[in-house]
């Protein structure tokens, strides 16, 4: 039987451990420890140090980023086990993930990488989308695992591919709340009664994810902690680091990731990042998107 | 009993204007006008000169722009019925719609902006989503011939708000679907199965109605006409001037409205807007945009 | 001998009409009167009311806005003389220039937009460069009066052109001033010495009227009043206008106007254009650009 | 007596060298041997292998990139003396820079970056502008032979700050000749008189060194190949990892890095920089910018 770890149990990862302890024994590890006993506590999986998880058959990852990654994978190279296969669920940096598996390789060991989409509710509920970059054959080999979680788990190429592709939905999804939150303030401006202008767009073709669960929100400013805007930040970066590796051009994507780092740097480190739109409305000049209210212009 | 007119039986007023004569008489007017008879005989409503269209309760102008709109408004305007209501489903500009409500307001009629989204297809559907701009009583009156081609119809604030609307969810459309052919040309050129990355982003937090919709006919480069890249090119120079004229800062909604410019500069004047695809895809500087085909990098 | 009279005598137009007064009688005129015989008392021209201007050959007006030489238009044509010629130095709307002209050629006047650039230095050292719009003979019959205060006077094409010019020359302007701004603010988190960097950048390509004239000032954070942040503001967006009205492409013209109206919205109704500097600085997020002085990164 | 020696005879490598002649023995080597034997013939200077390069006192390189940099260190710093400097006047990566100084260090040589501005005429004169990033006192060292060549020599912080130097005086004049571009196609639609608004602006504070040198020679439809608009393009992309690395926010600077790849892909590989013109047109969507010429809108 096969026996997984998971290292890094936070608003994504707590709830996506949970899942795998329906398959098999779970070893689970965060920085700080208290949050792995509770997990122990709650969900049946075991508390354990971070060398322990080296015996795991596939490890999981999920991180801030690529570099928390890499300083987990230093200390556990040198006592994984042949055939380990290692996911990684964060939203990494393609070139950091081509150069996880071939350390792995070099070890006997696979590498998966495997962002997901869906937030802590798709995380609870067992519905994120997962896009996977790696050997086909070593994600049927995980699949079952990564299905405990994920609703839809789509391979989309080679090792580092998955972090592309999750960079780019990420730096989509700030597109589209920003451009959102533009197109609002000046409707504001204009009399409108933002709350129908929501409830129409999002019955035609301007609609959006971000129109559709964040807009509604947005409107009644309500900024639950969700997903850091620092966090988006850094995925737009490796989004536009990837358009500059291959030479593209992108003025759109460069565009959003200059002004996500602009927003940044008005916020406080927790800001939530449907908060950008603060920063528009900063910009933009005039008042505060609030449902159903216009200013008189 | 309401007699309504429709003036403008193009890809969109063609279809809208058959429901309406499940209502009631139903004059039909256009600058070609073997299209009014063709739409009589199908529709079994009545083709007439413009200057009998005058006659209706209600006249519906469905054209490219607001100066098209003006035109008509111009040779009606002393033939009026008072009480009568000119509801204008163009994408058209706010102030000329503020312009035209005064005009007929002196003749003792109402104007109502009413501009649709949904395409050809929600047209012959009845399902249009209506963003309409005008006094609440004057759209009650008006309402049950509006609904016989609308899914939503809301009222979201005084004359021109409609217009408002319609400018800025077209300029979402284009922002949603430029930027997605941006990822997706960034995409290709690392190596990503396109067709794997669209299912997955269509199921996560990047995805909209840009991506769902149209990004799988691009990706099997098909662009059948639907709505003319020069149209959705105005709609975005309305949604610029709208900011412009509140003084608001909207950089993402400008440099797209820019790029589209540029875009419809380097196509053929029939192009779709979909074909914007084909700019960026020029801009991005490597291959075409074809589902599951990656490059080699 | 000819009668010039000056309406706006505001930190550019008191100078310029200062230099008429060598040349003939010089009526001038200012929304506040104290300023007019200020300027009489100093350098010997005659404070009249708006309505005695008229009687003057030549009128010129140097306001915010054309908006505002509307106002005084619509109050003097009633009054004016045949064969008078109106030399707006505004930096005005093409489309009001044009207005104005055909209003004045119905009275038999004529008209030039002759805005003009080098700040109040250049107004009082008579070395303004001048960008003038209209017939060519109705210049050569004003130029003795124009090149009073121009160095540098040129005809750029019929009435509008000279205040298309000035859009394009300002909006330039701004976009060199807001791009050092952006590549100093990176240099700094570099390490590098800003003295330095600018020096050497000014014996290289990458200079500009800019980065000569308002870097050094910049650097030591000297922000003396000169011209406003949202004079500049509008100027951008007049050019941004011209660009639309052509239906062009002009993403970095577009993307400079709107980055200023951020700007200024987050700067005092009295700030100088230099201090779009600290939006850049804020949007950078770190730190103050300071000759000499780098980060420790 | 100091031994120099140059590698790389490109179009500023080789007149730079011609200068080192003047101050003692002069090594030179070029990939293509031809031209360093041309060179020897013409100035003086000696033709030798790669290897026998080693034997200088100081190196200087002048390559299109940090990867061929790269390259030759790699075949030279076995055979280094203790005591060298290494002057590397590509248009470098600051990261480069540094790991290159450290290599370098190891092997008890000296590194600095020294990129230079002005062009092949002022490499011939001898003029140009050098930014230098490294040790105060390795610069004193290497000062007479950097001098020979330059106009003026200014260290602007520790190594590899001068070629974050570089990489934003090479944006900003891509700024300058872009928006400069935008600003005329816009005004040629508005029938102005191309060349007297040259004129006007450069005497004006919309003139920079793009509009001042480079525009006229535009408006005469002159490209003479001066500098690659790859390598041109190639600098902005460096400009802008440096402002991601440091996590800024750089709106202006990141369009233009997007658009030079847009026009490069456009271009053929030859393509001077300044014919980034031809797309600026072609998005703009109307004519070709000639000296005097307007259309008649």
């Amino acid at each position: 039987m096969t026996t997984a770890a998971f290292l890094g149990l936070g608003a994504m990862g707590y709830p996506m451990a949970s899942h795998l302890t329906r398959l098999g024994e779970t070893l689970v590890w965060n920085r700080t420890p208290g949050r792995a006993e509770q997990h122990a506590a709650e969900f049946g999986s075991r508390a354990v140090t971070l060398e322990e998880t080296a015996q795991a058959d596939v490890i999981f990852t999920c991180l801030p980023t690529s570099d928390d990654v890499e300083g987990l994978l230093d200390r556990l190279l040198p006592l994984l086990k042949p055939g380990t296969i290692w996911v990684d669920c964060t939203s990494g940096r393609p070139a950091a993930g081509r150069e996880q598996a071939q350390r792995l390789q070099q070890a006997g060991a696979a590498f998966l990488d495997a962002p997901v989409s869906g937030g802590p509710t798709g995380a609870k509920a067992g519905t994120l989308a997962v896009m996977v970059g790696g050997e086909t054959e070593v994600l049927e080999r995980a699949r079952p695992l990564i299905e405990s979680f994920g609703g839809t788990v789509l391979r989309v190429g080679p090792v580092g591919t998955g972090f592309a592709v999750k960079a780019v939905n990420n730096v989509l999804m700030a597109v589209h709340l920003w451009a959102t939150a533009e197109g609002f303030a000046s409707l504001q401006q204009q009399g409108v009664d933002l709350d129908a202008a929501l409830s129409v767009i999002n019955a035609s073709s301007g609609r959006s994810f971000s129109s559709e669960n964040k807009f509604p929100k947005i409107l009644k400013r309500e900024f639950a902690p969700f997903f850091k805007l620092s966090l988006l930040a850094k995925d737009a970066g490796i989004a536009l680091e990837n358009v500059q590796e291959v030479r593209g051009s992108a003025p759109l994507l460069a565009q959003t990731a200059m002004l996500l780092r602009a927003a940044q740097a008005s916020q406080s480190e927790d800001a939530d990042h449907a908060e950008l739109v603060k920063f528009v409305e900063a910009m933009f000049g005039h008042g505060t998107l609030i449902a159903g209210e216009a200013s008189s212009s």
